[in-house]
């Protein structure tokens, strides 16, 4: 973890206490970072930053503390408290860097004993209260407005790591046959209605009928549903029934938040004794694409991805 | 348990299996039973019979076995197993009875080997099959017709125990609040909106948005969620925040599977530290009235009525 910089410490001080990665090449006059990954739990801000990475970008990733993992320490990093949005603002300056993205969801929201607030916390305090909580399309424009209006850009996880986006059609070595198609579009469906309401970002169709929706609980939660409802015997304990789809909320913005997949979500669907995954086209992520298909066809769950305009 | 007649009993040794209370009174002519209420689980059954039998109408029980409590034994009755569809109907025959309503939900799903099946079981099977399930309309409209086709009328709990049905405005001692009042509507639209899926009697909101949906797991394993994710800090822990808000499908027939909240209900929304619990007025139920409302008072819970057009 880097140290804190405080406001009154000369420029030296500061520079001497970036990560090595970070330190701007006086020589050269390059900037060795030009792309902040604002990061929180899981692997997916590392994979975010290899793919970025890979794609020519540098990131330096910030972790949110509580949140971001070890998995950060692979790249150019330090770990901040909510609230420290003075020392963000401040280092990102510092680096030069011009483009922010964020990566991971958070596991607890903040309550207000979390927040280490400093003076560019305070002043930005009613923006940044409910700060990359996702799941609510108006917190995330104005966390996005809160760095335009300092002159950074946020991007998405899409335009910097595009090869994380589902494609259409057939993805593992499976496809979904009749009835899950039907299934499918049942449960894209109610995501879509849903959307208005900021929630909807995953379903579940089985036996010709809508049986889950996502809401705060996540997809894995929702799935373990699933798999207790199958248990008890409110769903058919017979064979793989059923679709988990995942589709993005109508209007949303990309730029965070994106519904995603992994090893672990292909686990889950096997347990539940669900019959494959639909991801909308461009729209969803697949994490670790090589293990999450190869689950996939070991566990004989299909992968499919649909394009919206096949269920209009 | 009354005995299970067979076709080849004469009318007498039948009469002789039926509980002494749906013997037809030979001498005054008049028949003491006129409506069968078919029983899944839990004191609504008893509890419609009950309102049933103060309305003046003489009700007859007849158990789903493995579903039905102890509580119909109150009532003239007999237990039946799934797929006992002749001997149903012989029995409806017998008693002269002309009116059925469905009554209480079904913990387990029927697989294949659990039906009993009688001939008129056979005969009916496409769509005895999922008989009694929920949450699907289709599966009750042909239930439905299986009763209609054979002369005899499919009635709802509204109309033979309209007492039950929740009122509009205040219920209990408290009111919602402001932004109470704002998450019912959340909830109720994200209901609403669901209806075309035939999923969506209830939902919670908390914290300007919506963030659960029930599905096939029902609300009181719903409400287990948002105490779960109030304990991990996904929801905020301060205070009581949040409602319940239960409504009917857009287009739903009222003749089974009502929304309905019981003192269990009001115990489980306290438990996830929700503030209160909005209902359809007119299209939802509250099982035993007074203990629930005083579960209500006694936990600071609200229980209040919404008309649809309040919020159109």
């Amino acid at each position: 973890m880097a140290g804190k910089p405080s406001a009154s410490a000369d420029k030296a001080k500061r520079a001497a206490a970036l990560p090595p990665a970070a330190i701007p090449d006086a020589k050269s006059g390059a900037n060795p970072v030009d792309l902040a990954i604002i990061c929180g739990y899981g692997q997916f801000p590392a994979e975010v930053a290899a793919h970025a990475a890979a794609a020519g970008h540098r990131p330096y990733l910030i972790g949110i503390e509580g949140e971001a993992g070890d998995e950060i320490s692979a790249f150019a990093h330090e770990r901040m408290a909510w609230g420290q949005l003075g020392r963000l603002f401040r280092r990102l300056d510092e680096l030069g860097i011009r483009r922010v993205a964020f990566a991971g969801g958070v596991h607890r929201r903040p309550e207000f004993r979390d927040f280490k607030l400093d003076w560019g916390g305070v002043k930005a305090l009613p923006r940044a209260l409910a700060f990359m909580l996702g799941g609510d399309n108006t917190v995330l424009s104005g966390t996005i407005k809160l760095f335009e209006t300092r002159g950074i850009e946020v991007v998405g996880a899409h335009q910097i790591a595009p090869g994380l986006l589902a494609p259409s059609g057939r993805i593992g070595a499976l496809a979904p046959g009749t009835k899950d198609i039907a299934g499918i579009r049942q449960a894209f469906l109610a995501c879509k209605a849903l959307g208005a309401f900021d929630i909807g970002q995953a379903a579940v169709a089985e036996g010709g009928r809508v049986v889950a929706v996502e809401g705060l609980e996540g997809t894995d939660e929702m799935l373990l549903r699933i798999a207790r409802l199958r248990a008890v015997g409110k769903l058919s304990r017979k064979g793989t029934n059923g679709v988990l789809v995942k589709a993005m909320k109508p209007g949303q913005d990309m730029r965070a938040d994106l519904p995603a997949i992994g090893p672990k979500t292909v686990e889950n669907v096997a347990a539940a004794g669900l019959a494959g995954v639909a991801l909308e086209a461009g729209h969803t992520l697949i994490l670790e694409r090589q293990v999450t298909t190869a689950a996939a066809n070991r566990l004989k769950v299909f992968l499919h991805g649909i394009r919206p305009q096949e269920f209009a």
